[in-house]
């Protein structure tokens, strides 16, 4: 029986969608990885609206998907074939409530995008150093209940430790309030950190007191080619040793990785001559000068270059070429899926197993599927890689595409065995979401399974917060 | 009816003390506020003996309360007068497991007192910064289940965010091994930070992997004089905007409480002349050397000089300088002490609403209990103070500290409520325990309190774990 949605609609403010047309964007995910289908997409005003939804959704036993900006990678927002899910669309929660400049901190509803809590920081003269590829539609929302990364994490954290407080809707529809601007509170369990990175299984994320911090004075980049993972590894290393907390990132991408983007980014400029296996892009973020700033990581790549650690480096000097460089850094992914398909991995690894793991990772791939290409990159700072692979350059008919999609389960298998070998995560920072659910189960010791599943059922016992996400 | 503790005995490797000599200093905390009864006090070798501990007092329903090295400050380590819990001491879990440098972690077992984890760390070159007063005998498992925070919080975080992983036994005995050394894993809920911060309400702390630092290259502190907090707060904002992350504490003190540093801690020698209501603390950890520190913190104070933010100011020339200075901070609590009985609160506000808050405070108590001595100090950078309270200087007998002990309560009230109108929070960094509890159970949402009860129902469904902190 179908639950009655005119009482659904008059109950909240906002908009209730129920076309095919109109409910169309929500249902698949934006790499057309997944698409299920609802009974409907609501998109509150308030969070009064968001909790009048929910109740209703308790009282009918109708189970929720939320949905922010439909940029994760995991296929955690976007609802199953049953049809009996409705979409709770964050939408229209596009408030910043508040920018507490004293207190370095700024209130936003769920629906904000990132590249706008950006924005407003910057205004006030503050940085919100968060920081990541989709950050001009994913929402605040959905960086909170996937506890986003990205390029910055090195220095500030994941979304976790950049969130201070937050607003949640439970699943029979009571608001938190803990939006607290606090740097101490240690007054009962952390519930904030309970609901960041839960993909909205355990309450609906409404609205978060973020951490602001002072604008850099300065930023310079250099573009360092390294002979291998085991040198990146010794280079940040130094680099954390004399640049401290100005060190803000620090990336790794492979030959083939830069290939395809200067392959499919038109005015791509390659800043180093000669070719390299590896390449590394430092940043630096001063809180002086350029001047300092070119000085400090100067110092370190002259060293590096005297004991080989690097072949040949760049720094940057404008804006326009800091901006290029980063493009070389975060045109990887795209490339690659302008190449065809593409089989991804998001993994953390101990720093200190890191080169290893790469090296017995590109042998086993080479060996048992040598005609793969693998195209790494990643955070190397945080430990955290996307080991991506390509199907051979000639390919890229039908048959072979079936034949590449074929491979995606045995060599996520064969990548992801060897991550737990070296006690790493098989999601960094993507989140689990259906993906990586099963694997993850299989992966993950029975007593943190139980823990897992004990509190899901306290929280929500009719199972009705996006079901069937991170756990089945 | 006792349960058999021969069986008990038998069951692991360890220590099982049962006389009441031996169990003495596991029934009373270190300032003699509580004191309880045990069946005994076990104390096991290693995870798997804690692990048979709990299957035991699981079987048997025996209440354990964990316990470290008692120094907490809210009576979450001693038992209740009933007689009928076990106290758990981790004081042989005392294994440095694993210093892993490329990765910048150290895994240490839960009795491992903080400075020695400190000292471990510094023995590699790196910087542990979890630092309080108490880090002689305060052990990291009390360190993590109480969210220690401390005086360098400012720049790194409490004991959460220093934290990658946790190795907790379950109330029913079983070990969790989610020992991970990586800065990003998206693959689950964070059990990690749900049992942080818990006081072993739903489960013991056995291990942990926390982050290491490099270590500065140079520390400086400055005292400075200030006429105001909102001066001190202003203050602040400047030292953040240019000292950024090398800004590792700015601490508050006043006048009141500096002079009874004076008073009761000898050869004390008071950094400036003249007197001024307030003081600050500010601690610079410098990358490159003392020389840019000092250049970057003279700057600061020179221009804050001028616009008369401050009235004077000095800065360490010698290590003995630096602790000198350091000791003038730390002591107040100490000397307040020696003093006599004292009121404490350990509260934070936003740092926006903090000079106001003091203002307010001060007056409040002053017109309301013009006795009291008012010993206001603690961590300004972090929002949090130590907002003390001292009878009159000429009293200290017996008749008075019982009308001073009898204010205990409506000081609380008046000061806590005060607190929450500033949105802040009744424990900083102390925890609940017993001491806050009943306060954080009348102030919290029902909302709130709820979702704690579904959790500690769902891990430890026959309130076996530390029963009566946090919540009643």
């Amino acid at each position: 029986m179908t639950p009655d949605l005119g009482k659904l609609e008059s109950s909240f403010s906002g908009r209730l969608l129920t076309s095919a047309d109109d409910m169309q964007p929500f249902l698949t995910d934006w790499r057309r990885k997944w698409t299920g289908a609802a009974i409907a997409v609501a998109q509150p005003d308030t969070t009064d609206d968001v909790a009048a939804v929910m109740r209703w959704c308790h009282t009918h036993r109708v189970p929720v998907v939320p949905h922010g900006g439909n940029t994760g990678l995991s296929g955690a927002a976007t609802p199953d074939a049953s049809g009996e899910s409705l979409v709770l669309s964050t939408a229209r929660l596009k408030n910043i409530r508040k920018v507490d400049k004293a207190n370095d901190t700024i209130t936003v509803e769920a629906g904000v995008t990132l590249l706008d809590v950006q924005k407003a920081a910057r205004a006030e003269e503050r940085l919100f150093p968060l920081s990541l590829a989709a950050e001009g539609s994913c929402t605040i929302g959905g960086n909170l209940a996937t506890n986003a990364g990205g390029v910055q994490v090195l220095r500030y954290g994941n979304a976790r430790e950049l969130c201070l407080g937050l607003e949640v809707v439970t699943c029979d529809g009571r608001i938190w309030d803990g939006l607290r601007g606090l740097r101490k509170d240690n007054s009962g369990y952390s519930l904030r950190d309970l609901f960041i990175g839960a993909e909205g299984t355990l309450g609906i994320i409404t609205a978060a007191v973020l951490k602001l911090f002072p604008l850099p004075a300065a930023q310079v980049a250099a573009f360092a080619a390294v002979p291998t993972p085991a040198a990146a590894v010794e280079l940040l290393q130094r680099c954390q040793a004399k640049l401290g907390a100005s060190l803000t990132a620090f990336e790794l991408v492979g030959q083939e990785g830069l290939a395809l983007v200067e392959k499919h980014v038109s005015a791509t400029r390659r800043p180093l001559d000669d070719e390299s296996p590896w390449y590394v892009l430092i940043e630096v973020s001063d809180a002086e000068s350029e001047e300092h700033a070119r000085a400090a990581i100067e110092a370190v790549l002259m060293a590096s270059f005297e004991d080989e650690l690097i072949s040949d480096a760049a720094l940057s000097s404008s804006i326009s070429q800091f901006n290029e460089m980063w493009a070389l850094r975060e045109n990887v992914s795209e490339s690659q899926g302008a190449e065809g398909p593409t089989i991804k991995h998001d993994i953390a690894i101990p720093i200190s197993g890191l080169a290893k793991f790469i090296e017995q990772a590109h042998r086993d791939i080479a060996t048992r599927y040598p005609e793969l290409r693998q195209v790494v990159f990643g955070h190397l700072g945080d430990g955290n890689l996307h080991y991506n692979l390509s199907p051979p350059a000639q390919s890229g008919n039908g048959g072979d595409k079936q034949d590449f999609a074929a491979l995606e389960a045995p060599v996520n298998k064969l990548v992801h065995d060897l991550v737990v070998n070296y006690g790493g995560s098989i999601s960094a920072e993507h989140g689990l979401g259906v993906l990586r659910r099963d694997e993850a189960q299989r992966y993950k010791a029975s007593v943190e399974l139980d823990i897992m599943r004990a509190i899901k059922s306290a929280l929500d016992p009719f199972n009705l917060m996006n079901p069937g996400k991170v756990m089945s």
